[in-house]
């Protein structure tokens, strides 16, 4: 069925969207009336039309500057590295009041994500400005967050900023005969004094 | 962020899309060309303008009547009931040359999917007609797959028509000590002879 596979093909870019899936979303589709299919387009359309990225923090905004960065009511002496947009909107909800700079990835040289790909001379040349009192590093606990914190530690070693990085440890509810080797040792090393 | 948001709920809508990938897909969209999201949104619209449905076997087709139901070639005497369209996909796939009757969904009253929804008369009735020697299920090994064979078999018991149905067993590659106990249960009722 041409349209359909055509169709298929589109979802199937999609991230985590398999054969079989991508088939089944285009089935969906059909199975939709005329009318949610436009306005599913007219969504599509919108985010290009109206979503950029602010030249600041490079984070998403519908205006540049965002409304983070003209803020003045937040702590702009606070920066948080995140990898993506998605990570600031994590963040956003558990209450984090400083700035953001997004890197647009984190470091994996064999998927070719070097330094030059990513945000980082420009993050280091906003740090060495002096505006910051911590720069606070919200990456994912991976060895590709890991490098990333470290290659650009490196870069501030001379720097008087305070870095700091997210806590590693057990997931809350998490069982600690199941957790893997890794975050145990992490959670046993960053133990905690509780008197 | 407003566009984002609105997007990722209509991909919630969608099969097997939670809320933490619909937000996923949203951002994908935006990383996307204005182009290739423009094609995208054809490919949407060229689904709900040219398939329709063919008003003989009810699978999706561009044409009314469908290839199928028009080519003298095939079987005509050998009628497949299938759930959805998809499932007629995965036959043509191993080569079945007979004809089709979608039903649109398998029997679950719990979900209100009862008789009456189902194209269960309209098939009754062209079964009834006397152009088929015989009728086979290929529906889901599953309790709505089996209640729907029961419920449409019982209707015709007084009709001469040969009733089949998939064999159920073991699928390939699968291992004995892994089946679960119903397929084990049917595979072993349902053994062939070898010599």
């Amino acid at each position: 069925m041409g349209p359909l596979d055509e169709l298929a093909k589109y979802f199937q870019k999609m991230p985590s969207v398999g054969a079989r899936s991508a088939q089944r979303l285009a089935f969906f589709i059909l199975s939709q009336s005329p009318a949610w299919v436009n306005d599913f387009t007219q969504a599509l359309q919108a985010v290009k039309k109206n979503v950029r990225y602010c030249s600041e923090c490079h984070n998403i905004t519908l205006q540049d500057p965002c409304e983070i960065c003209r803020d003045q009511t937040r702590d702009r002496a606070l920066l948080c590295v995140v990898a993506e947009p998605r990570d600031s909107q994590a963040l956003e909800k558990v209450g984090y009041k400083g700035l953001y700079h997004i890197l647009g990835g984190l470091l994996s040289p064999l998927d070719n994500i070097t330094p030059e790909v990513l945000r980082i001379e420009e993050l280091v040349r906003k740090i060495r400005g002096g505006a910051f009192r911590e720069v606070f590093f919200a990456l994912d606990p991976t060895v590709e967050g890991e490098a990333t914190i470290m290659y650009i530690s490196e870069l501030l070693k001379d720097c008087a900023v305070k870095l700091t990085r997210l806590a590693y440890g057990l997931s809350t509810g998490a069982n600690i005969d199941y957790a893997d080797e890794l975050t145990l040792t992490r959670a046993y090393e960053g133990r905690v004094a509780i008197n």
